[in-house]
């Protein structure tokens, strides 16, 4: 039950209508059984200094950010992770002494989605579809998680040559290239992983893919789609019918958000199975109410 | 369920911890099937500016505002009741086109408090125990009610005095004058009605009264306390001894709160005699817990 002194967080985007956060948030809040309350804020990209400064103003104990303010809402911060420094956005402002504290918490959560299968893509070979911010994200967790090879195609390929240079300055990302379209199939022939970082396939072109159907996946594939509406994407269909192992995007949605309540919290939080397994059903309602 | 679609709505006031608005505006926003909820936003006074900014930056889409912010806050809205201009200040703003407009209901919910009886006090004798904020307000609803003489006891007699020259200068209070201690037993003997507009007998000094407890009180007294906590002050105690009718704030605080959501929503919104027992319950359990 929400009372006066409950602590007040929420997220900021725009749109945000469709934002999986409240019902996850306040759900972990209730595993955890903090007294605290999770609501969505839409902030114009004009308000979105004075969205930042609300959290003062009004006591806000913590805010997540969302499209289209992950890049825009740093200089706003007084205080950055080395995370943020690298791939200059942040997803988690919390209020310190100091001032706003930003944070971006999205590598982590990709690589906390992997569970214990993560050590596995230790010196593999990755392939990484897209070359926009979710595209960099995974590119550092992949160089924390110390890959093989990743390659990455993205339909432009000036785009993908530049967030590999880029890649390689901010945080030493090794080994990297890019991918024409005919390399694409081969490429994906000699990984372990692929990861689909575009929207293509997404609500409400769910009949769209970013590989053929063709493309060459096996039993010894990993095919992660960062997409989660739909829950299937016709990439993981595709990957599936030829044996490969797949995940969606709720997994990665859910560990991001966990961090960044451990960020608001200073615990060490964690899921049970069957808490994760409850909260992947919560959220897939959610999708299709 | 708290989702991104929801609409966010709050107080502000320091301090704030003990506010019973969020537990009786998300009951409202139950009973009349809004996808909306209520949170409390502590914020300090030299934040003030910044917390009405925020209503726009966020996208809230209405505050109330509490103790100590209820007239600082007239001057950072765009646009004012006419009741905000006779009594100086608001405790409900709305986000209109035009910008952030300021509304008062605290006369609207002791009127609305008083049920069928509303009728029984016109061209009544009444006397108002207090010379704050809160009598201001009630010597509003009394001018509304076109009731007889109002009698004012205040400690300070000169607050009084004031107060009586404001209120007939602001909103045409007529026949109203102050009383001395000595004169307050005499004044009651000839009301209709006694209200308690102070804080005495307020949580945790609940032996102290604004009366004496040779009180002239009898079955034909209405005595009003605007404090709620305790629901039976000693005030309401020796009142109810000598058969008198009373009230306890409550009331006030359900009307006023619902008057704020008629205004956010532009719906006439009522509650059951049935509802209101309940909402009673669920504040007092908030009392006590």
């Amino acid at each position: 039950m929400i009372k006066a002194n409950t602590h007040v967080y929420g997220v900021i985007g725009d749109p945000i209508e469709h934002s999986l956060s409240p019902a996850l948030q306040n759900w972990l809040f209730k595993q955890f059984d903090l007294n605290a309350v999770y609501t969505a804020f839409q902030v114009h990209p004009q308000n979105l200094k004075e969205a930042v400064q609300a959290m003062s103003a009004l006591n806000l104990k913590g805010l997540n950010v969302t499209l289209p303010h992950k890049a825009a809402v740093v200089e706003y911060c007084d205080k950055r992770s080395g995370d943020v420094d690298c791939l200059g956005v942040a997803n988690t402002l919390s209020r310190e002494s100091s001032g706003v504290s930003a944070s971006v918490t999205d590598p982590q959560g990709f690589i906390e989605s992997l569970g214990q299968m993560r050590t596995q893509f230790k010196d593999a070979e990755v392939c990484v579809l897209g070359a926009g911010g979710a595209a960099r994200s995974i590119l550092f967790a992949l160089a924390t998680l110390e890959t093989g090879p990743v390659w990455v195609y993205n339909r432009t390929r000036e785009k993908a040559e530049h967030l590999i240079r880029e890649s390689k300055q901010a945080f030493g990302l090794s080994r990297a290239r890019t991918l024409s379209e005919s390399e694409l199939n081969a490429a994906i022939e000699s990984c372990r992983m692929v990861i689909n970082t575009t929207s293509v396939g997404m609500y409400p072109q769910t009949d769209a893919s970013p590989v053929r159907d063709d493309a060459p996946f096996s039993d010894q594939h990993f095919v992660y789609d960062l997409i989660y509406n739909p829950v299937t994407t016709r990439l993981l269909q595709i990957a599936e019918q030829k044996g490969a192992h797949t995940r969606n995007g709720l997994d990665m949605l859910i560990f991001q958000g966990l961090e960044s309540l451990r960020i608001w919290t200073h615990a060490d939080l964690r899921l049970s199975i069957s808490q994760l397994n409850e909260c992947r059903t919560l959220l897939k309602e959610q999708l299709y109410e």
